[in-house]
């Protein structure tokens, strides 16, 4: 579990995002809402909220955008020690565009994260001394995806992470406009020999990870396969832009034990993006606290419900905001209308 | 069909709106959104945004109002080329104040547009070539309801369109607070004899056109009564100020055919307002690009309820949007949550 | 009755209301909507909207904060003649934050009114005539929990306001952050023998005041005790923070009778502070100027959820507007959309 | 001098003023700042904020506008007894569009007044017992200008007023784009005879009123020719739209004195437009308080000055601060930077 | 002259700017200002503003943040008839950041345009009849720096716009931060024997170009070595971030004369950018409309003094503007400080 | 020197600033910009910014207000290892009211700070290991004024760092409205024993610590009457609330040394509040990198300068920012107007 300066350490993307208020449209107005966000960046603050030490590493440039996101990251209780800044005259920082959804109009987003400065990161440029630095390691298909170089770098990464003694965490993350599923496969495939924790959506184990049957059977399968010890699949009901309702199942293969609860119904949604990784982070959140799948499953669905009320990709709740929806969630009688 | 320069000409007023942004009071607050918006350009701008070539007729004051609202027609993709300017001490711009509405709130309009410009419009003032120019003209009863001048002028232009080729497309919209019933009837019978396509909705077909009998057989007399070949009338359910279900008939006199779909539920409404003049610009982007009455319908009750989730009288959905929205609809099986 | 000058004068707290705008978080962003609000301020506003003459009694700082509520408060039609400044260096506005709320967050309030001008006022500040110049006066017991000067002024102020002849109505308003239930029972037992007009929750009924059995017995049980006339009790359902449904119960002792009507269903709450002393304001309005409980209860109910669709605390919906969603609630047939 | 209810009375148009944000230009963006303002509203305002009672008869619609405007007009503490409602399909709130210059930008305006609701106000409106409850009446030049009728009512106020006992104050306000300079000098000659304090520029005196010689000898020849006890004449230097100089001289016709101090320099323009008026208010100020007329000037200057600092056109400084000013400007030594 | 469609085309990259409001820095805040600029759309739309039909050649994503571009452009009422939109996966809009300075702080950028869309573009994908429809054809150093594929597209461009009839116009606009002066030297030594009116400014005439002596010999030495008819250099002194002077030179070879006039001083700078751009359309005007040297200096200095003072990369002065600013700019007498 | 984790350590009080957009007034408006400051924060942000290692010693309300607050010194790359959070229910954050000047309208503060949370501060709180964990404390006299306890633990502190080994730096920072100039004389002489840094203004140094003479005189009277190394004071020109010039003037004892440099002129003056606290932060970043007065004095006034320029409290200019800003100040060549 190396020397435990850090319960968890990701890597991943870092983009500026940028989006039209309220419900404006891209192709119109005068202002952006400007805000950081990447899947891994969204995992680490999930769990830097709860109380617990994050760090992520990633490739930023040294700019005025590059200093943004840094301290943006800072604000979030991450730490910024494993930034590495490029200097290079092509340092740039991905973007991505993001517009609201109301029905029957979609969300949608437009991606320019193409030749971010992430995608020329050399092992070289990453300190040793943090494969042994953290309780846990995180990262997902978004990064793999990349480019041919973030997938070897990745690739490489994991196994020193998992060599240094950290529990190795992967979220499939599967983006069709990223990678085809054929490389998709074959990349994960790669690494699943050292993962612990498996983030795996049933579509995805469906098309893409080409599994068939009942899901649980599914979930099980890739414990079976390989080493994974647990895994964890989301269940996201759309009834509108605007209203979802969500829960997930969790198999903990050491206890051959699946985990579920009631649905959150009816939840708000202020802003879909980044739901799914503050998902991750609160199931992070209950293994590396508690160790319990239980545990983990209702952080894990208490901080995604929530996430979708909060504008931008980054979570905004404590342990005291989570624990309370838990214990309201878990509840029959009835709850205050009101924190005062 | 004229020299086809143009698919399809309005003719207008354009308005200010003015509104307080997200659910504020007119009676309250420190700003207002600024917006052009009337219907006969949000009918041009949504057919231009569809793809085909448009231009409106209106008049506007020679003054840096005027210049924004020019600019926002261009803005829109619609042709300025038969803007008229004022010059006089008297221009004006109409405003129109616009006030969201939350149950058990209703939206509530101000309106202070007597003796703008357009009321004191010529027909030497429109140059010639325009009767033409053109496949289809498109005006309301908004534009002979303004004052006895617009009246006479619309009425003359009409034939002139109708003369010089065009299709001719009217939509009844009566509005009580700009005359009466009476007036409204006997101006538009006047026209009902030059007009193709007909919009009307069936309170209007009741009350000001004094109709009665089942809906189908009010639609299909308009055609026996006048050479009018299809009739539209929509059918919106205001579930909330916030939450709407929307379908429509077509009726196509030649076919002798009635079109309908099952209606777009639980509609978000963001801004309601256009909503109306996208069904147009629909209907009439099917008529003029595939002359079906089926695929009209499709299109008419996509752009209507699509507008509604966005901000302001203009619509902004442009093909690929409203054929993504149209196969949704039609689809039975999973859709993607989210446009990436 | 008093000498008439007005109709209704209140005693309270005025404290400034930041909030981050949208579903923005405390926590994060970059500005605060600056309001004013208070529940004595709530109520002598609601009250002036729909068209009586009344004034308010506190206590603001004498620099620039205690000036923009004086300016806000007169810009709500309400009379700053009762306001008194504070001059010493320990002169503070009270505030409080407020959070939206989306399912599953809890909207969330923070204060800081600890010190406050007002809690160090003195009944030698106010003027004599204040107590024969009103046909009623009210307050609530957040005022009497501000701490123990506000609690033994409230009490004498209530006492001779009765002498002076004014009606008298008081909201229980409990506030468990504020002070204890055995402290609050006492000190509201206190004025109970004054008051005319009592609001008071179930909830605050069962516990703080320990009632027991049927609420309508519990209701009559006040009048019982005490000479107070009228009893009024909401029943609000929290469906979701942003949808409530809404109604409530008169008792009337005078003619022992109990008024009750068909909740306001699936209201769209934008900001639901406010919208109990929007409920006292519309009561209080239907007693002064009808003496009708049932009207009471009409105006009550309206006020108060339209109140639930208007940013801030301030109610803003004049007399027209009020009358407007009483016909629509009562009605059964269609109504216009759309407030022409 | 009346009942003394009020200390000043004025009677003018309100109108809404939008504009745009920072140096955004009309033509252009997508919000107008919505405030308040016209020549007399900012009389009294200006007054009302230095500790006077100030009152302003004008007409409004009868709508959410006028509301607006009712209650920024209670907002500023002046009253609105006096203010008159029309219920008229014609009603409309006259507007104005103001931009911000910047050099070689000027500033600019586009009227928007035209059959505003003042402009068909009848005496008959006005409660009589008006003429007998203040000591001072103003108004100016743009009210006789709006139309004829207005022309005659004010001619008829401004008598009643002065046979009520009011003093009367006049600001000849000159605006070439509301009648020409024949009608102009026709009308203010008809009041001059019932004016005592009167406000004209130097460039008004000799275009318009067709006076020649040196400025002071023009000042007193109003003095000589008609019963006017106090003329006001300003300089204004503008070197630039974002940077001013000014003062003022006062010619007190019953001392045969004239008044001046050195010139405030280098003020900040952020908004010019009110400066007049608020030198207006400071200098009836002084004659309402001290009948002074170089306290008059004083207070003149100083107001004048420092609105050119307040974003909108109501001034925003009370007595406080003028003071402060006052003393600033006289004093030679040291003073502070910042107020704490 | 070509077909006369257009009087102007011009060709050149077109970019997203975004900026933090007012003087807020890229690394902090929640939003950005989101606007549209490039070199040569400044200068289509500044002629467009003036009353001539432009056009501009450039290539665009095909998503929301094109079509957002493409809004603009007609906005600005320049021509979108030969936008390419670039529907491959690699398509981008460039981008640059812009923050705002005050002395001692300088103004600054981040620029993020490599590899965008119009890096990629063909003459394959330029229509032939271009080349023919305009009196003049503009471009800049910048979009001949993009790439290699710019630079020879560009230079080619040039051939056939003169083939075709045009005028050339070509500002040297060197940006050391795109190319090496030894680069850009040899490049646009290419294009010289095309240009007709040659934009260059002391500085890189002296450093890139390697001119020496006085400014008039060296502004002629162009026009002797090649056959540029006219050369034109800014002289523009930064007084501080907020306040410049202006003014240029031209030569006209064809007479062998030199253009100057008195500077504009202390111009209040709210946005530097884009007002060399603003000079450029100016003299293109003058040149275009005039055939004078006198008049294109007049309104280049011009509409670049006032562009200082408009927010954006974009002009937005029309012809009566800069025809006002031109003569107060001549005349010594009093002018009018607002208009009205 | 301690264990050098940290270059400098402060201590003082957090606050929430608010203020009113633009030039708006706090009388008036709807949003306040809402902000973090306090003189310390803003001096290790100061540092941070310029590369060092700092951290905050504060004790904050257990609240989302300490909750931004916190997220906000992160942002600024300040360690937040030292803050204490107040749990109890008097728990508050103290907050000041900015509004910005324009000549002649001084800038003015309102402050709410009294009984925050950090005035009842321990040292028990404080854990040990900070007093050897830095190289220098810095803190200053409003931190001794806030209330006797605040001067007694950091009378205290002052002592234990100082035992610890690091340079004590203390900036007067005298405010009248705080403390009497008895009370502030009498504690800072308490500390100047332990003082290694002093910055003190001329001001300061003449009326509350009661010194005669030359300015020159009275720096070199501190070291002598106690162990004070270096003495800062400030030269700041107040041409107007936007226009400042601004130098200083630094002695070092040990050299006997003056340093001194041509003022900063014509400053741009955004927001003058914490540039006092840049001073501060430039003269330590010297110190402790180059122990050198003269690189000391130009850093403190680069910063100083240009902290002026950001809105708000806090410094946001880096190291290579300042740097050029020392070059440009340096050079008397001309330097380009814009960072590209």
């Amino acid at each position: 579990m190396g020397d435990g300066r850090f319960d968890l350490i990701t890597f991943g993307e870092i983009m500026l995002r940028l989006s039209p208020p309220n419900y404006e449209r891209m192709t119109r107005g005068d202002v952006f809402d400007k805000r950081a966000g990447g899947s891994e960046l969204n995992v680490a603050s999930g769990v830097a909220l709860l109380g617990l030490r994050t760090g992520i590493i990633s490739r930023l440039p040294q700019n005025a955008l590059g200093t943004f996101i840094k301290n943006r990251i800072r604000f979030e209780g991450v730490s910024d020690d494993y930034l590495i800044y490029d200097e290079s005259p092509e340092a740039r920082l991905g973007i991505y565009y993001y517009e609201n959804g109301a029905a029957p109009r979609k969300p949608s987003i437009v991606y320019d994260r193409m030749n971010s400065s992430i995608t020329r990161i050399s092992l070289d440029e990453i300190p040793e001394d943090v494969y042994t630095s953290t309780r846990m390691f995180h990262t997902s298909g978004i990064t793999l995806a990349l480019n041919k170089n973030t997938c070897e770098v990745t690739t490489e990464m994991i196994r020193r992470f998992k060599e240094g003694g950290a529990l190795v965490s992967f979220d499939c993350n599967y983006r069709a406009n990223l990678w085809s599923e054929e490389d998709a496969r074959a990349a994960i495939k790669n690494i699943l020999p050292y993962v612990d924790i498996l983030f795996v959506s049933e579509e995805t184990s469906r098309r893409m990870m080409q599994k068939e049957g009942e899901l649980k059977d599914i979930m099980k399968s890739y414990t079976l396969e390989y080493p994974v010890k647990v895994v964890c699949t989301t269940q996201r009901e759309v009834i509108s832009p605007r209203k979802h309702n969500f829960t997930s199942t969790i198999y903990d293969a050491q206890r051959d034990e699946f985990f579920t609860e009631k649905p959150y119904t009816n939840i708000d949604v202020i802003d879909r993006i980044g739901s799914g990784d503050a998902y991750v982070s609160g199931v992070l959140y209950g293994m590396l606290k508690y160790n319990d799948g239980q545990k983990a499953l209702a952080y894990g669905n208490a901080t995604s419900s929530v996430k979708n009320t909060i504008p931008g990709d980054l979570p905004a709740s404590d342990l005291r905001e989570i624990d309370s929806i838990i214990r309201n969630h878990q509840s029959d009688g009835p709850t205050s209308e009101l924190n005062r």
